[in-house]
């Protein structure tokens, strides 16, 4: 188990240690993990970001807090004072992440092709495959049984986890992670009909990713048909999302779990694309779109802004009855019409 | 080919053979396989759960059935009398399932970590990689290319297919079944945003699993960020489905493909929810809840019962135009009341 | 880099080649890549197939072209004129796919049963696994982490890409294309329950696939319970799709990514399932029908045609107030028909 003294989590954060109204500044106590001002314990650092939890900083038992300036004065134990509790505690958090493997080892059950070139301080798991002509930046791990398809280039420290297919000639940034089971620069869904039988177009594109990127698992990035698949920098993809061929991603957009994104979508800087969300093919999405949980775009957004669809759950019985209505709605909306004509007529009529 | 006597199925389920209308008792008949009524041949078991398949029952191949003893006089062939001939077909279904693998074997291309505990008979295909401090209980079978990640626990009697990932620190209990490229405990979706970068929240939590489990393919569940997620016992989750971290899962649910339930969502115990389905972040869900398929779940549900969304499909034509009117529904609704308002002032006029 | 002169181009397609306004035919020049009208640059060959891209033709720099009879006079480069230049395109793609490994190859590092039979000519990568009783027929591949599983066939000309899962007992015919860390033959769904226990049903069917299919990514194909799940020939699927236990798919039918198939389900031939659609079990669905995107199919389709549900997408505000309409819709309809009621009796009582 990893631990820290206090100050030396105040040096990493660049942030200066503040007596709490109960206890003095005590840089060399040990803190050990993180917790909610609710469930951290005594050994533990915890944050308030949100106002809302204010209610619990009086009786925490968390050695140091993070906090806002506006409640440092409310905080029993020391605190650390921050514009953005949330993010220092972002950053706290990576240090007590355990280390998951000795770094810097090539595991002897490792299949590393003769010409592939690896960085200073790379580590590969057991199983793990790694191709003719794939370059490997320092200090990146690849966990086992991963796959890193020919000609490949990963930047450094990223950290591929376990299971991970990367095909062949796909180009990704430094600092990239991408969780297990995820697949990278698979084919295209691109095919040619000739009298009912489908022909492939082979993907001859390739799949580019920037810096930052995080991956979650079990999701795929298609490879371009003639051109490429690009993924910007500081994006961040949950899990079981589909990506596919030539789509664009701009810088910072985050993409939440099962969101489907269709053929040659483009999706501007800064967007956020919620869960179980699905994107047409060659929808334009421009810079600052939010898109709510399970809508499905089906036509261009031009402005910034958040966008829906869908209907709102409801008892069954209760439901039954509208979705039958909602089958009727053109008549309905026509019976309107006939009724206001109707009323009209009597109006003038009068 | 496994076979069993009648006698030895019998025994199996606690139940005595009966005479059919046109054989007698045949203890010693070798049975090879099941079959519904209308497919089973000769040398087969079948079964009537539901009633309205009674009549494929007097002509059935099967040398044996499974019925209800209200059915019972109804069977040409030896029967076994049971209150729920369903579950009596599903306890036989198990013994006819081929065995994959021999057992309590290690294969040598196994890479077992010198720390690792295995219980006794505990059988390790190839290319499986065991990581340092796991421990796995007697009986369990740990397929090909799977990879248990660090310090992680697995009960007894546990069937982890090919290909499948458990990261570091997870706990499963005894008789739970995870099928292929399914990852359990990969980070959670967590990040705070500053100026525009996504900092990525370590997910310090892990996932805790129950007893008899069973988990479809290309499924994960993500580990907890400073709690854990928790999968009740008795719970089955079909293919494709996303957990998200910090998801609390009751005992006896039922999970169908395609769904995904957001961070921090709760779902009480035997609750069913169908293919498709999407449950919001933070949301709760009492015991005993069922959500039809593809319904998006976005506010609490606190009293059991059948809850639904979405629209009915309808030829595309009919659709597009009751789809436009459902963007003119508050429109509509307005010139209903305006309608409303109309004709009640003439009534008052009158 | 592969490249081929004109020449052997229009053999391979058996087209002849047509000189351009601007330039004479040029048997031997060489041709390294593909390209669309817009990018492809000289020594590249590109296609004009749908009318509204002829704009480009005049001013391409490809140095040949795929053109309709139409369109020949309009181009200025060496052309060869097809009736469908789209397929032409789809099938010189193939030729410029890059070879992704040394053919004919087993790596020592794979495990390949004493019992499996491999045909002439196949190729298995680092860390695949071979179990036994498994057929392969001539020149087919298996990628590196792939897992195929006790007694399961694959004919000839078959690509498994890497990580892939295949389990026992399944049935794949000849030219069939498996993406990564796709799951075939996986237990399907099936469960009896005893007082609030799931007991299992053994899924002792299998999955039978036939020729010149195509499987994307992270997909998986459930085996049957009792009887086979049956994908036809010439069938096409995308990523992230769930095939559950029984379903039965007609020849020639594509089906796009983050589709659901529920049990049971019945497809025809030549349907086309958009992305994200949702098709309920035991559903059958006629020859020729197409599902538009993020559809939910939960009855039988007996015509031919397109078929849709769902809510087109909208400013959240606006969305929020006609979605609240919805939940009142049955409501709204009752009092459209009270309105016509007055209107009636008023008509009457004039």
């Amino acid at each position: 188990m990893q631990s820290f003294t206090l100050q030396q989590l105040a040096d990493h954060l660049g942030l200066t240690l503040s007596a709490g109204s109960e206890a003095p500044v005590q840089p060399e106590l040990m803190i050990s993990g993180l917790g909610t001002l609710e469930s951290a314990e005594s050994g533990e650092i915890s944050f308030l970001a949100n106002s809302s939890y204010q209610k619990y900083l009086p009786d925490t038992k968390a050695s140091a807090v993070l906090v806002k300036p506006e409640h440092a004065c409310l905080s029993p134990v020391t605190c650390l004072v921050t514009d953005n509790p949330y993010v220092a505690f972002a950053r706290l958090s990576q240090l007590f992440d355990p280390v998951r493997m000795e770094r810097a080892q090539i595991h002897p059950a490792a299949s590393i092709h003769h010409d592939a070139v690896l960085g200073e301080g790379v580590t590969v798991g057991a199983g793990a495959v790694i191709e003719a002509g794939v370059m490997i930046g320092k200090g990146s791990v690849i966990e086992a049984n991963s796959v890193i398809g020919k000609d490949s280039v990963l930047g450094h420290d990223c950290h591929i986890f376990p299971n991970v297919t990367i095909y062949h000639g796909v180009s990704i940034g430094n600092s990239v992670r991408v969780h297990s089971n995820t697949v990278i620069g698979a084919d295209g869904f691109g095919f040619a009909n000739e009298k009912g039988k489908w022909i492939r177009i082979a993907q001859l594109g390739s799949v580019i990713i920037g810096d930052f990127v995080e991956i979650g698992s079990n999701t795929n990035i298609d490879r371009g048909a003639l051109d490429d698949t690009v993924i910007g920098s500081q994006v961040i993809i949950d899990s079981q999302v589909q990506i596919a061929h030539n789509v664009r991603i701009g810088d910072g957009c985050a993409i939440a779990g099962c969101t489907g994104i269709a053929g040659s979508a483009r999706i501007g800087n800064y967007c956020m694309i919620a869960g179980a969300a699905n994107i047409a093919g060659h929808i334009s999405l421009c810079d600052g779109v939010t898109i709510t949980m399970c809508t499905s775009v089906t036509k261009d957004i031009t402005e910034p802004g958040i966008y829906s669809s869908g209907t709102l759950m409801m008892p069954n019985r209760h439901w039954r009855k509208n979705v039958i209505r909602f089958s009727q709605l053109d008549q309905l909306a026509k019976r309107i019409r006939q009724l206001e004509k109707e009323a009209a007529s009597h109006k003038t009529s009068r």
